[in-house]
C-alpha cells in the first residue's frame, strides 16, 4: 500500500517553484500511481487541479519606450509657466557639481521635465533628472550651443514627433537670436546672485538686457558682459543665465502648451533672417566649389552676420 | 451524501482568483465538509494544499538613479571597438523619421550605449535609445554642435563624475577640431552611400578628409564640402558623416575604456591652441570692458581664428 501523501509529497510531486520562478503543476491528489484500495473511489477524491500560475506581476517600470511621448499626454494637460519657470531659476544655482558655470542646461531641463514628471508621471518619472548636467556654460564651459536652449530642447526632443520636431527646435533657436534676455523676476531671488553689478529688478531689468544675435554661449554672453562692461563670470553671470534658463524654459513650455492642446501639428514660424537668407542664395547646401571662383556650400541655418561680419556685402573676403 | 467535487467546485472552493489578482487559497481535497462515507480515509485524500502566492516580481526596472553611472560598471568593462564603430556607423542611416540630415547624434549615441545595455545591462537598459534624435545636423540641422560630438557627450556625462565630466568632454571637442574626417572604413557599406562623388576605401580615404577647426557642424561640414567639391547633403555628406560617428563613437569608447579601467581620474590633455591663448590673454571672462577702448569679456573656449580670422592679430577691427 502506498504511504498517504503528506504536504511536503505534495508540494514536491506538484513541482512546486516557490521563490521567484513559475509556479504550476498537477497536483495529482490520487493518481493512477496510488494503490486504489487508499484511495478506492477516485471520483470522490479530487480531480487534478493545477496550482495556477501566478500571473505576471505589473511591472511598475517598463523599460523606456522610444521618444516620442505625447501620446502619454492628455489633451488636458498644460505646464504650469509659474512653477516651471521658477524651478528652472533655481534650478540653475541647484546643478550638482557644478563649478562657476553653473547648472543652465540642468535648470530648464529640470524644471520642465519636474513638472511633467508631477503632473503626467510615467514615464518622464523613468528619465534621469540630470541629463542636462554637462551642458553648462555651451557644453562644459566651450562656449557652443547655450545650455539653456539645450535643456529646452531635450524637453522637446521626448514628446514631439517627427515632423513638428525640428521646426519646433529651430524655431526655439531663432526666437532665442532675436529675443532680449534676461527678462525673469524670480519670486524669491537666489543667493547666488549676491554682489552682481548690476540690477535685476522689475525697473531696471531692461537695462540689463541685450539680444544675442546668436544661439551659442559664448556670442551671447560675450556680447552681453561686452556691452553692460561686467564680467561673464560671477554674480552676474549667474543672474543673468538663470533668468535666461527661467526665460527658455517658459518659451518651451508656452509652444508645448499650445501644440499639445491643439492639432499637435507644428509649423516653423521663424524664418531664416534676410541677410542669411542673402548668404544661402549664393552658398546653397547643394551648391558644387570645384573651382576656387565658385560659391561653396553652407550647412548652417543660424544668422550668419553675427559671426561673419565682412561677408555680407559681395564681393567679399573668401 | 456530498455530491464528489468536481474540477470547478475544487477551484471555486480554493478561491482562486485567475486574472490578476495574487491565486492563494487552500484546496480542501476532502474536508470535513465531505461525506466520510465518499471519502472514507482522510489520511489518503491529500492534505489541504496551499497554492503558494506568487512571490514577488523582482522589479527589473527601478527608477533612474541620478547620473554619473560609473559604479555600475565593472573595472573589467571595456566597450568592444569594432562593434560600436560599425553599430555608431549604421546607426546613421537608421535613425528613425530623420530627412535629408540623417542621424549623426543617433548614430554615436546608440552606437555606444547598446553596447552599455549588452555589457553591463542595467541601469543603461532603463534609458531611451533615441536621445539623440534631435541632434542632427548640428541640432535639428542648425548647423550648430556637431551631433556625433553630441552623442557621446551624453555617453560620456551619463558615466563619468564630476570633477572628470568636463575636461573629458572639452578634451573630445578640441580632438574633433584637431582630428582629420572621415576615417572609418565599414564592415559592410551602407546602401545610404550610394551615387557618392568621392570615394571613400582604404586606398582613397585620405584624399576625402579635412580638418575642421572647429566642432561646429556647418562649419566642419562647410569647409569640407567646399575644399572636397561636393555638397553638403546627399550621399557623400552621408558617407561622411556616417563615417565621422563611427570615428567619435571610437574615440569616446577608448578615451571611457581608459578611464573606467584605470584610476577613474581625467585631466585634459588638449589645451587651447596658442592663437586663442594669445586671444584670451587680453579677453579673459574677467574682463570688465567699461569704456569702448578696453576689451571686452569672453566666454569661450574653442578655436577663435576659424571663426574670427580677421581678429588674429593686434590692433585687429572691434
Amino acid at each position: 500500500m502506498s504511504k498517504p501523501l503528506s504536504r511536503r509529497d505534495m508540494l514536491s510531486r506538484a513541482g512546486l517553484a516557490i521563490g521567484g520562478a513559475v509556479a504550476f503543476g498537477a497536483i495529482q491528489a490520487c493518481s493512477s500511481e496510488d494503490d486504489p484500495a487508499v484511495c478506492p473511489d477516485p471520483e470522490a477524491c479530487p480531480e487534478p487541479v493545477e496550482c495556477p500560475a501566478p500571473t505576471e506581476c505589473e511591472n511598475p517600470n517598463p523599460l523606456p519606450t522610444a521618444f516620442p511621448y505625447e501620446d502619454h499626454i492628455s489633451a488636458s494637460f498644460q505646464f504650469d509657466l509659474a512653477t516651471v519657470q521658477e524651478e528652472a531659476y533655481h534650478g540653475y544655482f541647484a546643478a550638482p557639481g557644478t563649478t562657476a558655470m553653473r547648472g543652465c542646461c540642468f535648470g530648464t531641463y529640470s524644471g520642465l521635465l519636474a513638472d511633467l514628471q508631477r503632473q503626467v508621471g510615467k514615464p518622464f518619472t523613468h528619465l534621469p533628472v540630470n541629463f542636462g548636467l554637462f551642458g553648462s556654460g555651451g557644453i562644459a564651459g566651450f562656449g557652443s550651443a547655450c545650455g539653456a536652449t539645450l535643456g529646452g530642447i531635450f524637453i522637446i526632443n521626448m514628446i514631439v514627433k517627427g515632423a513638428s520636431r525640428n521646426p519646433m527646435i529651430t524655431d526655439l533657436l531663432r526666437w532665442y537670436e532675436r529675443t532680449p534676455f534676461p527678462q525673469y523676476l524670480p519670486q524669491t531671488v537666489n543667493g547666488g546672485e549676491n554682489s552682481a553689478i548690476l540690477s535685476y529688478t522689475a525697473e531696471s531689468i531692461a537695462d540689463a538686457q541685450t539680444i544675442a544675435a546668436s544661439h551659442l554661449c559664448h556670442t551671447s554672453l560675450s556680447h552681453w558682459g561686452s556691452t553692460k562692461g561686467v564680467p561673464v563670470n560671477g554674480p552676474d553671470k549667474h543672474a543673468r543665465c538663470a533668468r535666461l534658463c527661467a526665460d527658455v524654459a517658459k518659451r518651451v513650455a508656452t509652444v508645448l502648451n499650445t501644440y499639445l492642446a491643439g492639432s499637435r501639428t507644428y509649423t516653423a514660424s521663424f524664418a531664416l533672417d534676410t541677410s542669411s537668407a542673402g548668404c544661402v542664395s549664393c552658398h546653397p547646401a547643394t551648391a558644387l566649389k570645384t573651382s576656387p571662383t565658385l560659391a561653396g556650400p553652407n550647412a548652417s541655418a543660424m544668422q550668419c552676420s553675427t559671426c561673419h561680419p565682412t561677408q555680407t556685402t559681395y564681393p567679399h573676403p573668401k
